[in-house]
């Protein structure tokens, strides 16, 4: 699992080695990340990742065992492997920070080093801001949705058992009170949150042993599962063991705002005022929104979140946009395919900002600095990874940059992008 | 990322704390991975990530390092750090076979085992299989949908990192000829494929010298990326450039049926009748059935293969289905929550055939030998792995288990699942 070179396109490889050949391998060259449209009917995209995509270009190493798979794989000649054994990307990278948001043609994040330490990047980079933006830009809706009620991101068993990771990391930057998900804990500090599933009810003798037990062992402040069998019965049980301490109970099927109201009711006749009401079960943020009015304290959420609510992949691409020419000179490049326009050209970028509130995406082939806010920062020089920040820094970048779009951006019906992208 | 310990929800450690002070810690149970439906239209399900499953049950190890993480969190108490100190499972695991398919309710993994061994394995078995499932059920429609022309697997860039090495192998599993993620052969030895990108015409002065530069260095072989200008003008220099040698050009925008036809066309007309088309570009099995009269050899298909074609994940489930009563009696348990039926007691399973194909989907509470071929085989016996076997083995698997089931099972349109699951 060390080293991130082999998380790659063998193209990227095969690339490199005929651009030895031919000579351009070694031209300057400026390749960027942009979404040509954000998902149908979103408002706005997340970036999220770019801290992974610095580790990931640092890790990016050819070491003597992956050199020697190459080898014998005969994936590439003897002069590309000599030029793999000492590669270290040397560039500079630009990039929008973490919890930024984007939109179509932000350049989210801008390469620049000779063709042959850039090309090679282009599939680990997309790997990394796909997924990760991808999982980002639903829990930002989901958080909104949730309109400061808490959520727990508990998505892992629903995807790769590494993307859960990320995707609880992701979440976590864009407002997640927590994760389910302990390495999440582990690597990023995230709250891990979590107490009990059905197993544990139906593993007892009856279900108030099941609760005695959880009671006793995890305290009374634990989060009791009440609907293993029948849920009136299971929060009497509950608050007959624990009283109003109950910290709170969980309800995981039925209607939820129906069985919520119903045992908020119970609850607060039984003395439990204070015992907080968890929900979840297939939630997303159509229906965390339709909660609203429920008497609910949180929000578990997995598949929804994981798979990005209906758009598990964020669709950016890493487009050669610039390179040397025999002069010397830099020069824009884009191709012409048919649907796949690009623009070539390297990219400035600056949100608009209007009294206080956001009103275009400037995306510009030169630096124009009365523009409004910048939104490129330099993350790598000459190689050298400069831009790393802590996860509670992009968590409250997302907050701002939220509070600064237009009130459209949080309408979860279909409709454009928020502000629209300006191209000069 | 050594060991899967922690690639595991938090509730897992704190069940089994509560259930260490309890006592039903130690009792006998049986866990088992189902689905209780399909995705929406599907016919059948497919099984991967078997092998994948069985080392993370293997390396899941609490060392040090996780074991100090774990205290200082506070996630259990010592009694339960004690215990995991020298957690090892050591109980039974029987498992339908990679590549083997399956229905609503089929019981692909029974896990045995003490509830403390049993539970803690939950979250990572179901992130390997809900993912390694969901590609793999999205890649055997492709392959159908391809009639024999080879698939390239190439959605690296548009899942996460390692996710994209799992979804190679999945893909492989179910009859992909190749993919372009390097890892993926080097950790599965899947054949990996691709040459370049429009990147690299874009880097040198004209196409002409792009592909000059490729031919030399990868030689006639290979495959020449013709759409980043004018398709008609590059595939006239590629033949000028390569002959009738020519491996291959590869087409990844416009209309692929149209677009192929003219280029089959011209590239007869120069003489260059053996080499092949190769289309991409956001392909689905939709779409590459609608290839099917289009004159092409080979398809590369990203996206909708690691996102499983509409359905990301799996939705497997893993359920507590028997346990140990004080008596030291097996007796089947089963939650009773809305909406969520599960059936209690541990379960064979068996494929009825009837004239070599295949008739319903037997599920009972007792070994049934003679209803049909059985699907559970043993993969671990007291702890210790036994039913590893070769991808090739798996590969081969789903091609007979596929050409056992009625033809309907082919259908790209939504429907019931092929053959009726009946429980026992």
């Amino acid at each position: 699992m060390t080293g991130t070179a082999l998380l790659t396109d063998r193209y990227e490889l095969t690339m490199l080695q005929a651009a030895l050949a031919s000579g351009a391998a070694h031209r300057r060259t400026v390749f960027e990340v942009f979404a040509r449209s954000l998902p149908q009917g979103r408002r706005y995209g997340v970036v999220a990742g770019v801290d992974r995509v610095l580790d990931a270009i640092e890790d990016f190493r050819f070491d003597e065992d992956t050199l020697e798979f190459l080898r014998s794989a005969r994936v590439v000649d003897e002069r590309t492997l000599e030029y793999l054994a000492s590669y270290r990307f040397s560039g500079d990278v630009y990039g929008y920070r973490e919890g930024e948001v984007f939109f179509p043609g932000s350049p989210i994040l801008v390469v620049e080093g000779t063709f042959a330490e850039a090309v090679l990047l282009e599939t680990v980079v997309l790997s990394i801001l796909n997924h990760d933006c991808a999982v980002a830009a639903a829990a930002s809706r989901m958080v909104h949705a949730a309109g400061g009620r808490p959520l727990i991101e508990m998505g892992s068993r629903r995807t790769h058992e590494h993307a859960a990771v990320a995707a609880a990391r992701a979440a976590y930057l864009c407002g997640f009170a927590s994760t389910s998900n302990l390495m999440a804990e582990r690597r990023y500090g995230i709250p891990s949150a979590g107490t009990a599933a059905h197993a544990f009810t139906l593993v007892h003798d009856s279900e108030k042993e099941a609760f005695r037990g959880q009671l006793e062992s995890l305290g009374y402040g634990t989060t009791l599962l009440v609907d293993t069998y029948d849920v009136a019965n299971a929060v009497r049980t509950a608050v007959e063991l624990a009283g109003p301490r109950l910290g709170a109970v969980r309800i995981d099927s039925g209607d939820l705002a129906v069985v919520a109201q119903e045992v908020r009711r119970q609850l607060d006749e039984l003395g439990a005022t204070k015992t907080k009401i968890i929900v979840t079960g297939d939630l997303d943020e159509f229906s965390i929104a339709a909660l609203a009015a429920a008497p609910v304290d949180g929000y578990g959420v997995g598949t929804s979140l994981v798979t990005g609510s209906g758009h598990p992949t964020a669709h950016l691409v890493y487009k050669l946009v610039a390179r040397e020419d025999p002069r010397g000179e830099l020069i824009p490049v884009a191709k012409r395919s048919v649907g796949k326009p690009s623009r070539g050209g390297r990219k400035w970028a600056y949100r608009r900002i209007s009294g206080g509130t956001a009103t275009a995406e400037i995306v510009a082939n030169r630096p124009m600095e009365d523009e409004g806010r910048p939104l490129l920062a330099k993350l790598i020089e000459r190689g050298e990874v400069i831009g790393r920040e802590p996860l509670a820094a992009a968590r409250e970048r997302h907050r701002a940059a939220m509070a600064e779009l237009p009130l459209v951006a949080h309408s979860l019906s279909p409709g454009d992008p928020a502000i629209p992208t300006i191209f000069y």
